[in-house]
């Protein structure tokens, strides 16, 4: 925790705490916002989709890295924010409020919750979240940090984008980054010390502390008539296998079309001796989407084709992915309670 | 934690604990229910509210306590929706949907987990939530168990009620057990052991495990012209003081509007030393509703007056709660940062 201010959470009290926070949560107006039992929201076409993620100190993020780097509220802020309009944008939604839940130590410092609370209103601000209300929560005292955020949306066309739409014949196809915030894991993690890295290593760490899901896309991918679509917040390899299954299909990628986002990231893989590929296909928390569209449909601004939904072939095989047509082998995502 | 179970969540997986996790939660049918990247809810109305609360072992639950008692998962689960409802319920709202993020330590067994997805699946069913889908959620490691929900709710009338509607001259109500939770708290933390409980006292330790939020009775005082209401969360004065303010008067509650109340904790507080109007006044965790109405109006079913809403007296006062026209002096609420 970093020791900028001596004022505590502890030493502030909930109600104290809470007037240092609120005004900080700057988004779209709600109907009604902070301060009451519970915010109202407005639902226009008579429906919404909500979605809740957590992000847990030491397994979601880290406040103190080997490398010495220090991340800020900010950023914890900002993860939280993206991680959440993420999965709204992967309905094919706009995000339309936020409530957020912090369990704090009591030795957390002001200082670093006012950051959060900055860090959670510039994602939502500078990703584009421009519907999104910041509607309230909850603060309450742990041993670990933690927050929570719940968000809501509302569908840009007249009914979401699920995982299960998929259809043989079909393009795939992502909007966003792959495997960046995998290498800026690997920087944060696995090098001697922040102060060495290069200005292009700073960008992938960036990506790894501050994602930019492509929040007006999947709006515009529902509009152009996307049969799937999901959130890559696990991995390609892994996201992809979940959408598979759900649609009953196999996905085939093309690495050549992956090569590009592969060779990007060949300085920082080659100095810590990995694979490039392996985090284009198996890293987690890049929060691009992975969409599949008819094989007539135009595909949207941003998005790129990297494969094409395949049947499943005959009796005793099942819905699975392929790299190039082959078992993609020891490329695997993130499983929260592995290892 | 109980070691019925030598299943536990760090080696059953992610995927695993959801497949137990995912049928256990019942409730109404969503438009679209778990399994995507949201859910999506019906909001006929054109509008939802919504609220979130967590609750962290050792600050909000105990699962081992110094009587010897140990609070189950069901329990846990149950509370953490009883604590969300009640918040909808206290806007006038019915609730439509709850989403469901936790926070599992590695070695949490499976089945303590399972009973906790029951827990909060009885609490939506029991306490007549009919409209709640269990929506879907999240789970990830933490060192520390807690549970995160997100509650919607639809409003019974065309606005919500508002804790700053109180007017000079309204009568305070409630509804619902009041000091029964902290009653049951004492019990749990101050006796020697559980086994003594009587039938009375085991009533009393229900409460605080299980609230009973009076779930219809917040809509119903909405359409009977409730011009304030809360939940009572922290306490009769703590919840009464932030209805005051909210409102700008003050709220002068009638003791003897309240004696049956500490007559009924009046056993175990003679058993525990303790001044049983202290639970009434300043107890936690019961979920009832705090509410004003026009003197006109008729109380719904399940509400009493328990005193007067009154202008703040002159130059230099402030909004304010008083017992029987005096300051409550000793009598206080719950912060969670304090102590």
């Amino acid at each position: 925790m970093p020791e900028s201010s001596s004022l505590t959470v502890g030493s502030l009290g909930e109600s104290g705490l809470l007037a240092r926070i609120l005004p900080r949560l700057k988004g779209a107006p709600a109907l009604l916002g902070p301060g009451d039992d519970a915010a109202l929201i407005a639902a226009p076409d008579g429906k919404f989709v909500i979605t809740v993620d957590t992000l847990v100190e030491n397994q979601d993020f880290r406040l103190h890295w080997p490398s010495g780097f220090e991340s800020s509220g900010f950023d914890v802020g900002w993860k939280s924010a993206a991680q959440n309009l993420s999965d709204i944008n992967a309905m094919g939604a706009y995000a339309s409020s936020a409530v957020i839940s912090l369990t704090l130590p009591h030795e957390t410092p002001v200082a670093w919750v006012e950051d959060l609370a900055e860090g959670f209103s510039a994602a939502v601000r500078d990703l584009g979240a421009s519907y999104c209300a910041l509607a309230g929560g909850d603060l309450g005292r742990g041993s670990e940090l933690s927050i929570t955020a719940a968000v809501t949306g509302t569908l840009a066309t007249d009914r979401p984008v699920l995982r299960s739409g998929a259809k043989a014949g079909d393009v795939v196809a992502v909007n966003g980054v792959l495997g960046v915030a995998a290498a800026g894991l690997a920087l944060l993690e696995e090098t001697r010390s922040h102060r060495e890295w290069s200005e292009a290593e700073r960008v992938l760490v960036f990506g790894q502390r501050c994602p930019s899901p492509p929040l007006t896309a999947g709006p515009e991918a529902a509009r152009s008539g996307a049969s799937a679509m999901m959130d890559l917040s696990d991995g390609l390899l892994k996201d992809g296998l979940r959408m598979a299954r759900a649609s009953g299909v196999c996905l085939d990628f093309d690495s050549s079309a992956l090569a590009e986002d592969a060779r990007q990231l060949s300085d920082v893989a080659a100095r810590l001796q990995k694979d490039p590929m392996d985090w284009v296909l198996g890293g987690g928390e890049d929060h691009g989407l992975l969409a599949t569209f008819p094989p007539s449909a135009i595909l949207p601004e941003g998005f790129r084709r990297v494969g094409v939904v395949k049947a499943i072939a005959g009796e005793g095989n099942h819905a699975s992915v392929f790299v190039d047509g082959r078992a993609p082998g020891a490329y695997q995502g993130f499983d929260h309670f592995d290892g």
